[in-house]
């Protein structure tokens, strides 16, 4: 790939100083990497390191070698014995001379041989610094780097399968395949404008038509894959409703238990809701449970409850859960607040306390469910307290996150990618309309531009420094 | 070095399963790196693995190089994209083939390789058992690997210093040098008794003498290191005293701020006392605050005054705080019962609220002080309000541990040498009582046969299962 040459990262990459950071996890263990990326790697590494038994400097050695040794303090001391890499540019991850120092995982260790090394000439390195090189190097493109936050902070098999699927490039081919079949267009287009007085028709404009609603179909589909991937990301919300006591609390807490080691507690922005991620069967979903719904007039507590239906549009699941042995009447009066709020989600009905139940109050109610216009495969028959059927509940849940979509599509995760692609869409739509209408060439030509202009956000070819600062800046140091 | 062959160690090496873990901290990060040891380390590393550029396999690719690739999971999708490092048997930490493979810094990630290398016939490593095998392979004897686990905890120059010197095999050779003496001297003796019964002396006794005596001192001169060993290891113990109000917690907290960064709270054992670590100047000082003293008929709080004398006791250093507006006779009456406490620990005097005394008064003060026998360089006039003379503190104190010896001698830090140490120390002082007393040969042979074997516990030629599980268990994992 070649160097991005955006204006601002060319400037950005005229500051060629010699960097260096630690790059793993701060903290007491058995090892710690330090990282030093920059024209001056291997010089500012050998003035504090001695290599044992090899006397090569570690700019005459070899790429990809380990060289064993010992790192010395000011005075003269040996800090610590320690295992440096030697990658040369341009087959590192920066693209520039790196030198990666792994040396024991003492904080104290790590805090001398960084000061060691700035007074060897390098300078600590900015959160992201590493990762904004190997952009600006052209190692990878923006999206790509993007990827990379992402991919250390997923925490379930569908984010970071997103994510490394983006940072592997799926993304970038895709846009660079759609910009490709953009500047075909709009080169013809602008040939027709070199022979303007001639009215030339280069580009066939029905061959237009279809092109350029291909492409808004395809911008279409990356910018509705937003809000399912961004819920992949963040956890799928998952509202838990239904009236007082009919065990919504005792579900989240048998959903909490088989996973416990992936959970965290989100703080509720309202008292009466509490949010929990869980991970299931490699998805994470984030609970919502609602304080219960009870038919009232007190105008307090009906603001309550309407608290929770707002709640209930931001989700993408809805867990209305029944106590079995609730009243019909009851029942119907909640249906026909839910089930008309749920026309874009997926509802699933949980029969809670089934255990309670005969077999005909079974029947009964799922005849009344069906009733409902609501399938009986989304329908669960549970017991939270005696963990009957959870498993059935997950399987469920895990199910409706693999679609087949998931699996091999790309999926949009990052909402700067996202506005990008809805200001593309626009453009893409603008050109439709001008080639319904007969506009001119210059007038289609710009919103093709105006399209391209936008994809190039995603991957960075069109990029200022303001964005790269805002990007990089939440990446964790060393990286 | 050759292995280690005592009985037990030989069975651990028979375990020549191969275990990974974790090495890093744990957390997120830039990068994470888990390390892989034993004769699958290759073979295990493959089966996941696949390296990009060369399709060499990595047993087949010389020692201390790099390989750049992907990580598979069960499903064939991609885990990430790691570079790989080759160490070959003999020449890596543990002596055995291993691999690292320095992987993106997310939990998630870590967690699936390591169950990824678990599939293919790891083990997890227990904490401790990088190093365990680092030993029994004879890359380090039994201090070496100890001090591994100092040099990681050490959180100043001085414990850093100590374990460097100790990782680096300087405590060693100079056991080996000991031992060595002690085997010429039992060489002879033993073969004198070949000769039993022709009354032969082919040891000279006056230089066994001689030599027994140095060996006495030299192990006299180690163990005694130990109280200041284990002081720099864990901050030299140092008691403010003083009346109530004359300014304690305000010095303490002066300290403290000066290295906020390095502080950490050590819960009191009493609830009158207040314990920090404070790094000074490269020293570790662990500054225990008491509660005031004054003169009472009360019981319980003489009780409480008696406690303050006691922590007194196990202090090194005692930092007496006058408040300079006390009177003559209450200052006469605490270095009544202060200063005959001091006799083996530094006492220095410090004179607070100097800014609110004249000059005549600070003279006066002076001149009681040094009837009282405390020297002028120990009399230290400060304001812990206004910051005054605290750097002169600090220095002082820290003058105090940088002693010639510190620099340059063999300090032992570890409870478990220092055990081995005062019974390899009885063992020849036997040795010399019985040249002293014209013993038998085959009574000497035994005394010095047992020092031997005690400062062999030390570096590990002798030792049993249970001394090693319970030195490496308190290791870290990955180490």
């Amino acid at each position: 790939m070649m160097p991005n040459t955006g204006i601002f990262e060319s400037a950005a990459l005229l500051s060629d100083d010699t960097i260096c950071a630690l790059s793993t996890p701060p903290g007491v263990g058995g090892i710690a990497v330090i990282r030093i990326s920059g024209k001056e790697a291997f010089t500012a590494t050998e003035t504090i390191f001695k290599p044992l038994g090899n006397s090569l400097p570690l700019s005459r050695r070899p790429s990809h070698t380990l060289a064993y040794g010992e790192i010395y303090g000011q005075d003269g001391a040996v800090l610590d014995q320690v295992v440096v890499s030697i990658f040369k540019a341009p087959h590192s991850y920066t693209g520039e001379d790196t030198v990666e120092i792994s040396c024991h995982g003492s904080p104290y260790i790590v805090r001398k041989i960084i000061e060691r090394l700035i007074e060897s000439g390098c300078r600590v390195a900015a959160p992201g610094e590493f990762t904004r090189r190997a952009f600006a190097h052209g190692r990878m493109d923006l999206s790509q780097a993007e990827a990379v936050a992402d991919l250390i902070a997923s925490n379930s098999a569908a984010a970071h399968r997103i994510a490394m699927n983006q940072m592997r490039g799926g993304f970038s081919r895709e846009l660079a395949d759609l910009r490709g079949q953009l500047l075909k267009f709009v080169s013809l287009i602008e040939l027709e404008l070199d022979f303007g007085e001639e009215d030339v028709e280069f580009a066939d404009r029905s061959q237009l038509v279809a092109l350029s609603h291909h492409i808004e179909e395809k911008l279409t589909r990356l910018a509705d894959s937003f809000s399912r991937g961004n819920a992949i990301k963040n956890g799928i919300p998952t509202i838990i409703i239904g009236e007082t006591n009919v065990g919504k609390s005792t579900l989240l807490n048998r959903l909490l238990c088989e996973e416990r080691a992936l959970v965290s507690t989100i703080p509720g922005t309202t008292r009466d809701t509490i949010e929990e991620i869980v991970n299931l069967q490699g998805v994470a979903f984030r609970f919502i449970d609602t304080a219960g719904i009870r038919p009232t007039s007190d105008e307090v507590e009906n603001m309550g409850i309407e608290r929770t239906f707002a709640k209930l549009d931001q989700a993408d699941i809805v867990l209305w859960m029944i106590d079995g042995t609730q009243s019909e009447s009851s029942v119907r009066e909640l249906a026909a607040r839910i089930v008309p709020r749920c026309q874009e989600k997926q509802l699933f009905v949980l029969v809670n306390k089934c255990d309670l139940l005969s077999s005909e109050q079974i029947s009964a109610m799922c005849r009344m469910l069906a009733d409902m216009a609501i399938s009986s495969e989304h329908i669960l028959q549970i017991s939270a307290k005696n963990n009957e059927n959870i498993d059935k509940l997950e399987a469920a849940l895990a199910a409706l996150a693999y679609t087949p979509e998931t699996q091999n599509d790309t999926v949009v995760t990052n909402v700067r990618h996202y506005e990008a692609l809805v200001r593309a869409k626009e453009s893409i739509h603008r050109v439709c309309q001008g080639l319904a209408e007969n506009y001119s060439g210059d007038l289609l030509s710009q919103d093709i531009r105006e399209t391209m202009h936008h994809l190039g956000e995603i991957t960075g070819e069109i990029t200022t420094d303001e964005i790269l600062t805002s990007i990089f800046q939440n990446f964790c140091i060393g990286k």
